[in-house]
């Protein structure tokens, strides 16, 4: 049901022309209210593509009655024009649509550093507009795939009656600094944009922001939650919170799950810090550890190189109260050997590794896949 | 020549059967002075070999007559048994040459997390003592190898008389923190201890510190500087530095030329910074993108992934400024487009990226290599 599930929201997915596969490569989601609020949360990265700086102003006003999302070109590292070319894609939604183009957001995903065809873009602005249904959802979700191998959606029903659905795209540069690939939330529930803004901040820094494929942080990335409030429910915050976060972690967990080239998905699990920062951190540096990925990968339970990752972080920890366990044996212990490392089975594609610092009761999980020669090809190739 | 280059120095290298491959892995470096001046490096990472908590000590006491250095093993994350192993190997090194275990350094390469086989690393001192020769250079340098495919050695003359060689081992789990690798460097020059200390930091922060092969660091890492004093030479400072400087760079390159699973070795040249430390923060920054370097790996000039990977960095710069050369070309000019991709040739094994960051007058150069399916497959097969 994906950005359509909640009332008040039509979506179109089309193909325009953009990728040269002639896939679905343009989605359209529209607000018809009654209310039109709206929050988002962007990359951090300091390069941001042409659509992140217009949406980034868009959501500033707290209301968009739009979004338009394409694959097949990320509009970044594309100067002006590329702006412009941002400008008009919003323009000709507003003009379609009879709104304003303030309240158009605009978000890309593709190859960096390619001017956009507008004269395929441009149409297929008229062509999904046309197709706006409130069975759009899915058609929507699969216009926004790049690499991905499956389009991700998910929804979530509150207490009160209101739901949440949303969609995501992201197969590489998966990795935080906020948001982590392109994401759009809708919901029915009447809320007013501070609220919005919020709830996705809280839940955005325990879902998008924890999944650390490949430590790269892209330059277009994109998470939206748009409000109608058709429903007419104004829910209690923390049930809407809560249905917020579900969604996002759903569709974060999907993320991994189609990282590209991996044949593992791997839970870093780092509990008994001192802080929540510290186990973040420590979860990223094993995350983000090229030697360990392989190994995961090599289903080979390699806790040496989980203890020298945490060894390079700044967290409160005694090196010599270290305990690792992979897939729940405990093959480290006091900084040294501990459970017989035979004992550990790695042949599931979902492997836990625990990092317990005793050094506090703050705990968070990080999720990263392995690093494989598919990651490898599907890499090199990419461009060319 | 190795570290046997400098006049008052003796090696050897022998297989004391630590390695199942049954190849050397036991070396031995022997001041005989008349000076035995010593200075050392190591890594950074809080998780520390016992082999680097005993040396970081024997080097505090600024005297060193012995190195012993062993491959086929860590012993990293041992316990306190671990230490009471590098603790026995200082002993009977200082037995067997009527010095004091104080004065011996300790070593240790090979995979984390493993007791090292004492009995038969104790009775390879013996034979390598036996051998000790001012020709057992080479001999030191290829018993330090793990997954090196050769042996890495230098030798640097000074001007007035002195000489600087040194030997290094290190393919994987190269990066910074300090040193990254096993390295032993020796001089004739007649130089005491804080001196050599001065020079030793100044150029590994340039050279050892300054290649990143895989973002992983090490718990093992060292450099060590001994001198004789055996030439009568006492160099001017500038010119001893050179020196050291010199045969460190020479080494550094060699590593990251045999990194394992490597088809490139890219140059990053950070240019027009702010500061030199803006310089560093983005080389790395680039030096660690999975995506680059699976890019370069396939010899796709993407330089969209050079500016997202600045763009993640604290350093002084404009967005719409940045400008990146591949081998030459600048395929990026202010932040966007610039000359032809088409054009850069990138079918030999070095790479050189230039990132001007327009900000200042500060460079730095960080060496790195490719992401490849070697790597993954050495790197996921090392333990099993």
């Amino acid at each position: 049901m994906s950005v359509t599930a909640a009332k008040g929201f039509t979506a179109a997915g089309v193909a325009a022309g953009i990728k040269e596969s002639g896939g679905a490569d343009l989605a359209l989601v529209v607000n018809a209210g009654p209310r039109r609020a709206a929050a988002g949360v962007f990359t951090s990265n300091r390069v941001k593509a042409a659509p992140v700086l217009w949406s980034e102003q868009v959501v500033k006003g707290g209301a968009v009655t739009a979004v338009v999302l394409n694959s097949g070109g990320a509009n970044a590292c594309t100067g002006p024009k590329g702006f412009q070319d941002t400008h008009a894609t919003a323009e000709r939604v507003a003009e379609v649509l009879g709104h304003s183009a303030g309240e158009v957001a605009v978000a890309s995903t593709g190859l960096i550093g390619l001017p956009l065809p507008m004269d395929k873009l441009l149409p297929g602005i008229d062509a999904a507009a046309a197709e706006l249904s409130v069975y759009g959802g899915e058609k929507a979700a699969i216009a926004i795939k790049t690499t991905d191998t499956v389009h991700k959606t998910s929804v979530a029903t509150g207490p009160s009656g209101f739901t949440v659905g949303g969609m995501a795209k992201g197969a590489g540069m998966l990795a935080p600094g906020l948001a982590t690939m392109l994401a759009v939330l809708t919901t029915d529930a009447d809320l007013d944009a501070g609220t919005l803004d919020k709830a996705l901040r809280e839940s955005t820094r325990q879902t998008f922001d924890r999944i650390d494929s490949d430590g790269c942080m892209s330059t277009n990335d994109t998470v939206l939650l748009l409000a109608s409030g058709a429903s007419g429910v104004v829910p209690e915050y923390d049930a809407f919170a809560e249905a917020v976060r579900a969604v996002c972690a759903d569709l974060a967990r999907q993320l991994i799950g189609d990282a590209e080239g991996a044949a593992k998905d791997i839970r870093i699990e780092v509990v008994n810090a001192a802080t929540e920062d510290d186990a973040v951190e420590v979860g990223r540096s094993v995350a983000r550890n090229n030697l360990l990925k392989c190994a995961v990968h090599g289903e080979d339970p390699n806790w040496g190189r989980v203890l020298s990752a945490i060894g390079t972080t700044s967290a409160a920890f005694e090196p010599d109260a270290l305990n690792v366990a992979i897939n729940g044996v405990w093959v480290c212990r006091n900084g040294s050997v501990g459970e017989d490392r035979d004992l550990v089975d790695m042949r599931f594609r979902e492997v836990v590794i625990t990092a317990d610092l005793a050094a506090g009761d703050a705990s968070a999980v990080i999720w990263t896949n392995d690093l494989t020669a598919d990651y490898v090809h599907e890499n090199s190739a990419y461009s060319s």
